[in-house]
């Protein structure tokens, strides 16, 4: 079986899984009781928090555990909602747990504006500069948008938003980015900044929020008073420990995996070179992750004929439940049937170049296939 | 090494952690995928939800799947917070999660009410007659408390409710109780349940809350639509295993365990005759679950100086982080030297009378030793 669906989600690192026995066995205490045992796990999440404000380049700052991006995202966005006067900025093309959660706000009487993307994928630079004013108090842009693979330019729009405004605050959904590509919250100037563990080779079930030094949030859950009472609730100790393994790893391997996974699009992109002008390549930023478009196609036959072929690729957005979201191609200016005919294929360092070649050689068959029905 | 903290945190079944591991190597895909992995795991996911529903003695209903206790609990009462008009009951004796909660609800300006408690740690079921008016909506009480091991009697909870409202929704926070006493939200009439995992040898989090088929909750957070849009973010499908696995395993075992618990408990109490003129027993209900205060000594003093002897015992609620909980022992009559003075044992399946019998000679001879410094 080709596994070609890693935006989704990714196979766990066997070390993260033993790192989760082991919390769970020789040491599954409460981090909170008053005993050794418990200060001694509650000094390793403290020293796990670290590790993740190093890996992410962070100058002091706060690291706040989550149940995963989506928990995160919601916190980084409802923590922050102080000021109905104000307006909230969050670019169309965020993830369902950005843009429901800026929905939400909107009917909550929040001001709530949408930066419109340009046909790369990316936030409207020019749109995005016009949208900035004296009244905007946050903006959350995320760094890979995960249908297209999308990079958007942060330091750019970090430098947009001090032009009007230095202390309007920014929320970075870093979850495609994260342990892949470049990032660095200092020098991105990031306020927010959500990461995942189960996109990196990581348990899924936990994420994190970092909160900059110049910033804060609010708590929206309410208990026991852990996580400085941000984010209450007895500590997640296990999968503490393996989301950090997680992150090292990604972050060591990070410029090695991003040349290998280069090659692998690269190659994938060659081979089809064939059908090119029966596709659109949607977007074409990161290197793990490549959406298509194929007129005259639904997606969702090609992704089922390919399974046929023990190969597994994804449709825009496998995190949103269900439903078939239209919001980020069409917000790129892809037609109806480009977006119903969109396919999403993403990489891992667990894919091999053969892989590719199989995999792109059945994608072409099925697409000539299907085109001559 | 003795560990009676069991009401903090237990130690996960091995074969739950083998369930976690088996779904993320063999069976790590994204449960809301298009593909046929996807869908496998989707349909286990519901499975999982009929097993519990099923152990919780529910006539239909739905489960979701939360991060912890501490989420659930804060869904089912945010979930429910539609009428600024009506009033919110609480006990006093509540957890964390559900207490600071209910103080949220009154700062964001909804009625909220407070239920005292009786001398046993059972809420005073007289009060909470009179409290209850056409004006009361919700009623939050929990099964046991996590502090005294007292046990409220929710069925008379709900007659009580019914003699006003048949409308009114229950809310019952049973974590230290499902899968250790009898429960059946059925018979019990509750409408809204919590539980958790790692208080039944599941892994840390991971918790559901049960919604009745005559009841509904909305949405506090937002995303992808998983949970049907009521709790968004991957599906953590090793945890929900790994949760359902230590359910079916708890439901099962549970009448034998009670009777060992039970044995334990009264084990440990007979123990404690000498010194029976120096201790107070606060509450006495769930046999997992004993509070000592000892007139005249701080409870932390008795913790640190059993823990080193190796004996491992909590002081009130290990689950609120840094901060002494003094509300519960206060809101039963006890004094502050009481409160200041106690300590919780609390038992597990692990323990054997060895261990009990250890563990109440060593406190004795700790308590004997600090009163007569």
């Amino acid at each position: 079986m080709i596994y070609l669906d890693n935006a989704a989600t990714t196979k766990a690192n066997d070390d993260c899984l033993q790192t989760f026995i082991k919390y769970n066995t020789d040491n599954y205490y409460n981090a909170s009781a008053m005993y050794k045992q418990g200060n001694n796990l509650h000094k390793e999440i403290e020293s796990a928090k670290q590790e993740i404000l190093k890996a992410l380049g962070a100058n002091g700052g706060k690291i706040y555990f989550t149940s995963g991006a989506t928990e995160a995202n919601n916190l980084a966005i409802f923590g922050s909602n102080s000021f109905k006067q104000k307006k909230y900025l969050f670019s169309i093309g965020e993830h369902p747990s950005v843009y429901a959660t800026a929905v939400a706000m909107q009917n909550m009487g929040y001001k709530v504006d949408f930066i419109p993307l340009s046909s790369s994928g990316e936030v409207d630079y020019d749109a995005f500069k016009k949208m900035l004013s004296q009244d905007v108090c946050f903006v959350s842009v995320m760094y890979v948008n995960n249908e297209t693979g999308a990079v958007n330019n942060i330091k750019k729009i970090r430098e947009l938003i001090n032009g009007v405004n230095k202390d309007i605050k920014l929320h970075v959904d870093a979850v495609q980015g994260f342990g892949k590509l470049p990032l660095n919250v200092n020098s991105f100037g990031i306020d927010l900044c959500t990461i995942s563990g189960h996109k990196i080779y990581g348990p899924k079930g936990i994420g994190a929020l970092y909160v900059s030094p110049r910033c804060a949030v609010k708590a929206v859950t309410y208990g026991g008073g852990q996580e400085e009472g941000i984010r209450p609730g007895t500590y997640n100790t296990p999968l503490i420990m393996s989301f950090v393994d997680a992150i090292k790893a990604a972050v060591k391997d990070s410029a090695t995996q991003y040349k290998y996974i280069l090659d692998l699009k690269s190659r994938f992109v060659e081979n089809l070179d064939s059908i090119k002008d029966k596709i659109i390549i949607n977007g074409n930023g990161s290197p793990y992750i490549i959406s298509i478009s194929i007129n005259g196609l639904r997606g969702e036959t090609v992704l089922h004929m390919l399974e046929m072929e023990d190969i597994i690729i994804g449709t825009g957005s496998a995190c949103s439940s269900s439903k078939v979201e239209n919001r980020v191609l069409t917000a790129m200016g892809r037609t109806k049937d480009e977006v119903l005919g969109s396919i999403r294929i993403s990489f891992s360092k667990h894919n091999t170049i053969e892989e590719i070649d199989i995999a792109s050689k059945k994608l072409i068959e099925v697409i000539n296939k299907l085109l001559t029905m």
